[in-house]
């Protein structure tokens, strides 16, 4: 099993380059910098044609999307337990709350960043108003969630959604009501970020805010 | 192993209710009027807190999001190879896929069809002017893939991924450019109206259009 995952600096290539450092098996990181606009070139569209970050060769054959290759991982590394097994209990809730996530928070987050490439930029405003709207619902609900005293995302075990989860916090970090102001998600946060391998994914990213 | 599917007639539904159909598995289906707004009953609420349609309830605990069922519902029920096999050589693929069509087709239909009420009415020109935009990229791009002349999204297989996104391709029937419009979606389009199962499943909603 060979991995060389294609990241930029805190784009959503950083669950997934997170994870496999937690995970402690081998794999290759390579820069693909988004301010440098080298998502665009011939090379890498040719891992990824939509052009996004991240790319993910998994034993030579690139694949995309963030969550898709969280959910791959955890299940390719079944002995770190990051995601519950086919058939067992908590088998639905993983699969829910990873999908609720990707069609959820992960596109209102692109409206949020990218309404005005994406889209006519004259319409960008009502674009992230909405996009807005609904971040912060799902920050509702998810403190919702995490009212029941859990300390992960999925009870008291750490796992693929809790990778996707705190990116998604992140990218909130500058927006006017960050993940932050809720009650249940701060211990939550706090937690992670307390993690050496997110310490370290940071270090080798370069990312200096959003630590504790 | 017992299912109640919580449907609107034509709702992101469609393709749970198909796939139970087509599964051949015994289910209960109960229908939650959205033209009678019965998807905001204090009801519907305790078993789908989002207020949206599917939920399902698996061995008596509700669940939602209708990509996340029809990937349980897959592994569930193995005989029928709805999806590959953790570890088989289609997995990445499938995962990457059905990840593809839930965050970015799910999201873009839904501020194509609710864009007024999720959000501002100004500002709903904007963002369907967007949502069509992203839904016709994708279209573009599920044209290209299924060039090579496979049968279905995934290869020659029939799977959860071509429910998704039949019923993805069915919402936009009406749009400017449908995804009928495609030229190698169009066949494939055919081929999915002509299953027995999907037949079946517009009777039992009561839907009359879109069918071969
Ligand atoms: N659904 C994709 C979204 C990826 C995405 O939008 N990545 C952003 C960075 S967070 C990107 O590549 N931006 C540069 C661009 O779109 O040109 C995923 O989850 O992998
Ligand atoms: N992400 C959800 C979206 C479900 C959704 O938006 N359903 C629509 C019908 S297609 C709905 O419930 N609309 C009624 C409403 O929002 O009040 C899923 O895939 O299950």
């Amino acid at each position: 099993m060979t991995y060389t995952l294609y990241y930029s600096p805190g784009a959503a290539s950083l669950a997934v380059h997170w994870m496999l450092i937690e995970l402690g098996i081998p794999f290759e990181a390579k820069l693909v910098s988004i301010d440098a606009g080298a998502q665009k070139s011939p090379e890498y569209l040719r891992l990824n044609p939509t052009g996004r970050i991240p790319a993910m060769t998994i034993d030579g054959k690139p694949h995309g999307e963030s969550a898709a290759l969280l959910m791959l991982l955890a299940e390719r590394h079944p002995e770190k337990g990051f995601a519950p097994s086919p058939g067992s209990a908590g088998r639905a809730d993983y699969i829910e709350m990873m999908i609720f996530l990707a069609n959820t928070l992960l596109p209102a987050m692109r409206d949020w960043f990218y309404a005005d490439t994406d889209g006519d930029p004259a319409g960008a405003e009502a674009v992230k108003a909405l996009a807005r709207r609904r971040i912060e619902a799902a920050w509702d609900r998810l403190d919702a969630h995490m009212a029941d005293g859990r300390t992960h995302l999925l009870g008291q075990e750490l796992g693929a959604a809790d990778f996707l989860a705190t990116m998604l916090m992140r990218w909130s970090r500058n927006m006017p009501r960050p993940a932050t102001a809720w009650k249940n998600l701060t211990p939550y946060i706090h937690r992670m970020r307390a993690r050496p391998a997110f310490i370290e994914v940071n270090a080798r990213e370069g990312l200096s805010d959003w630590q504790n």
